[in-house]
């Protein structure tokens, strides 16, 4: 038997605002954070992950992670690791916990780090990184690690087992082609607002010349900025070359029309958070009038409940998972799959601090067992902060290429974790 | 000038799970909980507010409250009391809280504490209630308020002012008739789910004789329970008498509709949290399909997006704002007002610790600046925990009696804080 003896939490926060490196329009001035959480056997077995926050409030987050130590500590491993549904219900489902949600925001992210941290224990056991650990599990065992409630009309459980059974027979070929063939990356570095004209010129060029065959550009703070930049990217990148851009929340829905309209004519690939990631119906008035150009949201998305109505109503024409904003590994399969049902293409939201790290999982899950499809996708990729983790990903030639690291990929090296510890880390204090 | 130098937080709870108060088919087992709030002015001013919760997380509740400290010490009162939409937006624009949210959940929550707490400053100061103190506004005042960011299609700045201007010639003679008739209240008390048939009909009758016009149910754990328990209410209250009923988000949708249908005979008033508190699309489905019965939600309505939402699509038949779920009055107005230009009648939740002294100042100022209607609508009355608070509601006959003492009656007897603060309070340690 081993019992779970030791958990522990840090206040992880890295100086990026120094750099205006990730600004945009809703957040001028992010210092990437990580509210950490390790727990495990002393000695043996650990697991790690974090929930990515953009500065003040990391703290909040690590106190939400703290306050589930009770739930994780003294517990049989391998009675949880034995259903790997059954800590994400027993969290997500606690009374208690509940009313500070339900299942959203602070709570519901802690909620997603502790059960991501017992994805990488058991990926770390089998030998396998987890997206082959979920690619490799029974369809039964699939349908087993998603909660089903409030999902009717979009996915029921006997859906969501068809849906994995149908990819059974292709899972190996799959496999095997996402290793000899890499996945889609797409770049956000050409594009914060924070940046000149040059230098997003030149960025742009460096991406095209890296391979990325699609970049996305921060709007929303300046309208006609915004037409000068997407200009200076059109020509730089030519005519047909995906450019996605993102408003980061900025409009109501008018407005977003009205903004979107005005680029239109740049062509944009798709538009991503128009307006609050709690508005469904505005999404969909906004896709309604705007469209051919996508509208897409996700990296605020609070929940399956949300993804279920986005989907419901036809208001994203992508979808962006998150990694950290949901309950872990089995709210993202549940939203994964509801995705599929409704054939709507997922482009994970990535970037921050450990995001891309995470979210690639889900990706190459999602192309092995649940869609087979990648080459109209891409996992979004921004270049910095990799160098703090064990097992960085590895992107080139615009391509994500798959690890075959035991594991999450989500545990950072101890000497950043202390490095940049918040406020007692070397980095702070100076 | 007065400098705010103090910035307090308590993590108080009561041990009600003991009397199985409050339990329902999601909550069984709270212990209702204050993360409290005051701050102010050594030996001067002081403002006092709390979250409620129900017990497991309330430290991280009152986690987020601390992380909004360096927003609100050292500040000038004067300047922040001179503009009371100022505060609430810049905690809410805060781009990196935001980040934890938006708008939603346990950030979102201590947010509405800080600026509820800063409400009680400004109606003491004014020597008046809050709710006086908000009905006496000038229009353009309360307009003001509001962050109407996401809110266009059902509420524009000049909507806003037209509502507020049109209750002007109407609020003397209002304030007159609140003061004289009470508002009124209906109770859950008879009808929490840990009760025997023998004590609920108990309850009703004493309900009745009381005064109360109205109670409520909690249904939705076992069916045959539920139609029993609501038989035994109808009995006992006789044909015609409002009998809500409230699912606390147990079911899904075909669940609820079902559900209902089985409790249709018994004519329920409303039919309140059918399902997931975010689910939009879900609530109008219900709706559509339990007419004539109402629908409604609105204790865990995460912010006034969602709040829009529901009243855009006629997902609610009514809508029950909650003092504490959303970033304090500010937000609150926003709603009452949407609610208003919906033609949407507000029932306000209450119960919990502190939520009726709360909740009862909204319900006022709506009568009076807002509505000008009383008669059909209700605040929920829930007869305990009132004996900890300074200035406790006033509720017989079946109704709510205004308030004269100036403040928002939120503020708890520090013997009360001190005895049942967690974990170290008298009554938590023994």
């Amino acid at each position: 038997m081993a019992i779970i003896d030791f958990f522990l939490t840090q206040d992880v926060r890295f100086p990026t605002s120094k750099q205006l490196d990730g600004s945009d329009a809703m957040n001028p001035d992010p210092d990437y954070s990580a509210a950490y959480v390790s727990f495990g056997v002393t000695g043996g077995e650990s697991g790690h992950s974090s929930v990515f926050t953009i500065g003040r409030g990391n703290d909040v987050q690590v106190a939400a992670l703290e306050s589930l130590k009770p739930y994780v500590m003294d517990r049989d491993l391998d009675e949880l690791l034995s259903d790997m549904g059954s800590l994400y219900k027993e969290l997500t489902g606690d009374s208690q916990l509940r009313w500070l949600g339900p299942e959203k925001g602070v709570m519901h992210m802690a909620i997603g780090a502790v059960v991501n941290a017992l994805w990488d224990i058991k990926a770390k056991r089998e030998g396998k990184p987890v997206w082959e650990l979920l690619a490799d599990m029974s369809p039964e065992e699939m349908t087993g690690l998603i909660d089903f409630r409030y999902l009717e009309g979009v996915l029921t459980p006997a859906q969501a087992l068809e849906l994995f059974e149908a990819a059974v027979p292709h899972r190996e070929a799959r496999k095997a082609a996402l290793r000899a063939e890499g996945y889609p990356a797409y770049t956000t570095s050409p594009g914060w607002l924070g940046y000149s004209d040059e230098k997003l010129e030149r960025l742009a060029r460096e991406a095209i010349a890296d391979g990325f065959g699609r970049i996305k550009l921060k709007v929303g703070a300046d309208k006609a900025d915004d037409i000068r930049r997407l200009g200076v990217a059109r020509r730089v990148c030519g005519d047909g070359f995906p450019i996605a851009v993102d408003a980061n929340q900025r409009w109501g829905v008018a407005e977003a029309i009205d903004w979107i309209t005005a680029l239109a004519p740049f062509e944009p690939d798709w538009v991503e958070e128009p307006t609050s990631p709690d508005d469904i119906l505005g999404h969909a008035e906004i896709a309604r009038a705007v469209a051919p150009i996508r509208v897409s949201t996700g990296e605020h998305m609070a929940s399956r409940v949300i993804a279920r109505q986005l989907l419901e109503s036809n208001a994203v024409g992508l979808l962006q998972i998150d990694s950290a904003r949901v309950a872990g590994v089995n709210e993202n399969v549940a939203i994964l799959a509801m995705a599929a049902v409704k054939g709507v293409r997922v482009f994970p939201h990535a970037g921050g601090v450990g995001l891309c790290e995470a979210v690639q999982h889900l990706a190459f899950f999602d192309y092995v067992s649940i869609t087979g499809l990648k080459e109209d996708r891409a996992i979004e990729y921004v270049d910095h902060l990799h160098e703090h983790f064990v097992d960085p990903v590895t992107v080139h030639s615009g391509r994500y290429w798959s690890t075959d690291v035991p594991g999450t990929s989500q545990e950072m090296k101890p000497e950043s974790r202390d490095y940049f510890e918040f406020p007692h880390g070397q980095e702070w204090r100076s």
